[in-house]
């Protein structure tokens, strides 16, 4: 195993317990396993999923049932390398990609990895997560990330991979008019990754003033549907990106769209949701959901390093890791927040 | 023009007048405009929409205001070639595709053309149909079909065409497990021409037991749900091609679906139906649906002649003209009704 | 037909004798047929393939026995409406699509109307091209243009349509390194095209220095493969679109291809042209070639809307129409021309 | 590691030392590693590959430097089970996919794994092949095959295999007219898997007439094109699948192919071939090459288990392992023979 020198025994980890039971602790620093590599984790942004886990001790199905270390936006440096792993990263910087599949079943070989059913994905139980300050990871999902862009984009090449993979099922391409359903960190990024894949138009809805100014600084055009209905708009889209997750919302919004669209549905919203069937049989809509994303980290990382995509305009508050529970309730209490970020190392 | 000669003035259609109200009346027989045929109607198969109409006089919103003629599954001879058309096409047997589009708008530019607002489709408010000896239609939509078809089939390449476009719409291919839901003339033409695109495995499901046994015969594995549930039988299709149009049923099916699955809904089950969305999302499924067909005759004229697809297995009775409100109740008290076809020259 | 009034009986043309013998003409002005509408002509660009026919009277097969008007390039105001064309359309500003297809045959009604056998295309013998002062065109191939697009670029839109058909071909998105060989006006557009549909990376090959530095211009890498052979660039693109027509280098180019990489051969080669098959093979690159273009007017319209693609920086030079032979002839002795656009009604 | 009792010690392999220079010698059995299973190969099929390393000791940039085992077509038994594989693949009749990819390149990750520029592929140099008794491949490749294939289909799901990902690349589907040039072992194969695919018309082509009456036997139309020129069989298909080679019959055969076709380039036909180039562009042809094949068992394996293909009956020739020089000849005097196979258990 190739380390630099000074790595510690141990580390902090902010540790969730229970819902709203948070504490950070010492914890030993994890050894890299055959082909991972140490990452020295400097930024972690926080993520809907874990504000939903800390505040219910739970996703669905997945459940919080031994303490779970949170976060899986993360970036940082490569300090050590495990047996097999390429001594020439040492010392890379990296954005670190969340879901390490198994690598040989019946998703991963075609290529389909993001539906490998055993996948390990940081922050979901029983795999900890990334706020904390070291983390081992396989070498393959700890990405070279150029000098260009800074930590924080690092880190956030994970949500903008949620839209690259959503705009890459979604065909979006130049002549497309899209539409966005939801302005919250993934929307904002599907917006401004919509554009980046050609799209002539792009109209983003919610019902937060502070959203629909950042949607509109994208360069989309914001409707407030809390003020005129979607159906008002007047707009046909070849495209829904729906990321609110809201059924009511789905529902409106895929009435709206034109013959032969696309419809890709991002933001989770229950087991069952009405859908308007008859028009997606008239119009044969093309409908599917995105789940977590596959081969996304090249693309992404080469809209940030192009100016295509502007990450760092999402940042809307940072924090020391001693401030995790902060980072994880800003939104309750700050209506301009739109994605936090945790700096371990501070 | 180019005529036979003895094409007589008028002839005898079945016209609907309201919800049972049927009657068989003279009216003039059509004379065929700028590139359409004249075909004189020696087939017509009935199909579950006529039985709607008869019964309800309407479908959704396509209401029976004036007088109409049912009857879209047909096939006979040309006999007369209007303006403009060729003249090379007298005498030939053909199928007719129902649907004539505008040929220039924006879906029927890019190839769309069964989605074109402007289609003109045979037996669909107000759109005269063929239950009746003469029908005008644009030689383009008039297929001429090889000898070694009965008329009986080049009739039912249309709800073949139903199929075969569904089966495009799903990519089925060799290596796909295919489930098909509802066993109706749709489902049993489905289950066979999923075979003759390669499946290896044709799942069907239906409540009835005749046409359990006629699924059976198709070559595919036939449930009977009312016994065993769907979830029972161990199945993760690849491919599902919902023919039931049972909200009930898609969403059980829908559940059984292997992860990148491709679910087509074929059967109409009303305006919004409570789909299993995270099952979409989580297993990425593509789901669509289906408006009729287009250029698909060609292909169905071919899976037919070939002998992949049988299609005079499904023809379970017959009538003239005099008839047709027999043909549209048979179902009602035949458990062993599938196809109903009317032969007008009767 | 609704006209402008002010239209008169007859209109100048540059008309096409032989090889090098082009004068202006008075001919009468067209009458819009059904559907058709009649354009004033008021910018056209030269194309190479109008260059070859003044040079050579003939392209390939296709050989100008009778006088032909050249130009396809073309822009201008609706000025008056044939029979059962919309009379909205009157005052329109106008880009010309430049072919028309008949729309109903094998080719037509999938969609891929570039391919129609019937094509009736603008500057290609037998049919008359945009050198003169009116047109008549289907009003489905005179796309409105919106009042931001200057009208040269309302006439390039076609061989950007070259470009966007290209990409699509292509499939070139973010991620995409691109490689284009040949810096003339297609190369050129190619080049801020690619970059429109999310390209990552641009390189651009030609020999030229002036043509060079326009590729740069664009935000493109330009290798001047007269000093530095392609095969030293070290780059190893995922699509080449070649649009140089040189045999050589097409073959060079594309053994630069990564592995499952896609080539679409735009320039025109010749008919028969040995390539590396083995390549091709071993790395199961994709190789198509471009006809033109389907589809594309929306899209090519959009981009140059959004400021995504520039085409002003195209036009090197302008002139009247007397002076058709001058744009003709510029490129032999003015090593800056790109692309000289006549303006018919100076 | 989990044996089966009464594995020896040593095997016999057939071992090329040089151009026709083939022995059989005793080697010790290979101990299978992590994940991998001991197979007792039960039939090899012999491969023009093979023929030719015999003959010329290389096949252009791979040389045959040390003594190298051949065959690629292998069946048998899984007798032992390495470290970490699966102990229920123990006494199980596998088909043996022959190439191993690294499992995580930029070519493996996204399911392109036959490209893996790290694949060790059996009876490639350096890697041994399958004349032998005993051979130890990882458990993903040791394809389980149902009872009702015999020893020889399980075997020859190799080349069809190769035929399967043709189909795939040219999107084989009802309706379509394939030409298959060259009737061997892949055509013959290629054209009963077009069929599988729902092709409604297959056309083969070769000079030989004994293939070409097998070719007959598959239902296949075929020409002697020593007698009839291809040009004169009045055929447009819209499929390819280029099976010879030969670069006269490649660009012949694809100036028959109709607008927007798709050519698959299979044989291998040197480095540098002359294509037609403007039939390419004008058509706007696909052309690409397979390279082995991806995902394709499974898909095999049901196409012979449900009788759609008939691999048995390319079976021309039979010899025990001591004979394999007698396989790898049998073509150069015996103009019957199609596909040798051995079985090194005899």
């Amino acid at each position: 195993m190739t380390v630099t020198s000074g790595i510690p025994a141990t580390m902090r980890a902010a540790v969730l317990h229970g819902p709203g039971q948070l504490s950070v602790e010492e914890r030993p620093v994890p050894a890299p396993g055959p082909g991972e590599v140490l990452v020295r984790v400097e930024a972690v942004g926080t993520c809907g999923s874990d504000v939903h886990y800390y505040r219910h001790g739970r996703i669905g199905d997945f459940v919080v049932r031994e303490p779970l270390v949170l976060g899986h936006e993360a970036a940082g440096t490569v300090v050590a390398c495990g047996p097999g792993a390429d001594a020439r990263r040492m010392g890379q910087r990296v954005s670190i990609e969340p879901g390490t599949p198994c690598g040989s079943c019946g998703e991963c070989r075609p290529g389909r990895y993001n539906l490998c059913p055993d996948m390990r994905f940081l922050a979901t139980p029983p795999v900890d997560g990334a706020f904390c300050e070291y983390l081992a990871v396989h070498q393959d999902f700890a990405h070279e990330v150029p000098d260009s862009l800074t930590v924080e984009e690092a880190a956030l090449l994970e949500p903008l991979s949620v839209a690259v993979w959503a705009c890459r099922k979604a065909r979006v391409a130049p002549g497309d008019r899209v539409l966005i359903t939801g302005a919250g960190p993934i929307g904002l990024v599907a917006a401004q990754t919509a554009r980046a894949y050609g799209a002539r138009e792009v109209l983003v809805t919610d019902v937060v003033p502070h959203r629909l100014e950042l949607a509109r600084a994208t360069g989309a055009t914001a409707v407030d549907v809390s003020r005129t209905p979607l159906s008002a708009a007047d707009y046909t889209p070849t495209v829904l990106l729906e990321c609110s997750g809201v059924p009511a919302v789905s529902g409106e919004a895929i009435r709206t769209v034109g013959r032969a669209g696309r419809v890709v549905l991002i933001g989770m919203g229950g087991a069952e949701v009405p859908l308007p069937v008859s028009r997606l049989q008239n119009y044969e809509l093309e409908v599917t959901g995105t789940f977590r994303y596959a081969h996304t980290w090249p693309a992404a990382t080469a809209l940030v390093e192009s100016g295509a995509v502007r990450l760092d305009s999402l940042v809307s508050h940072g924090y020391g890791l001693a401030e995790a529970e902060s980072a994880l309730t800003v939104a309750t209490h700050d209506a301009t927040a739109v994605k936090a970020v945790i700096y371990p190392q501070r």
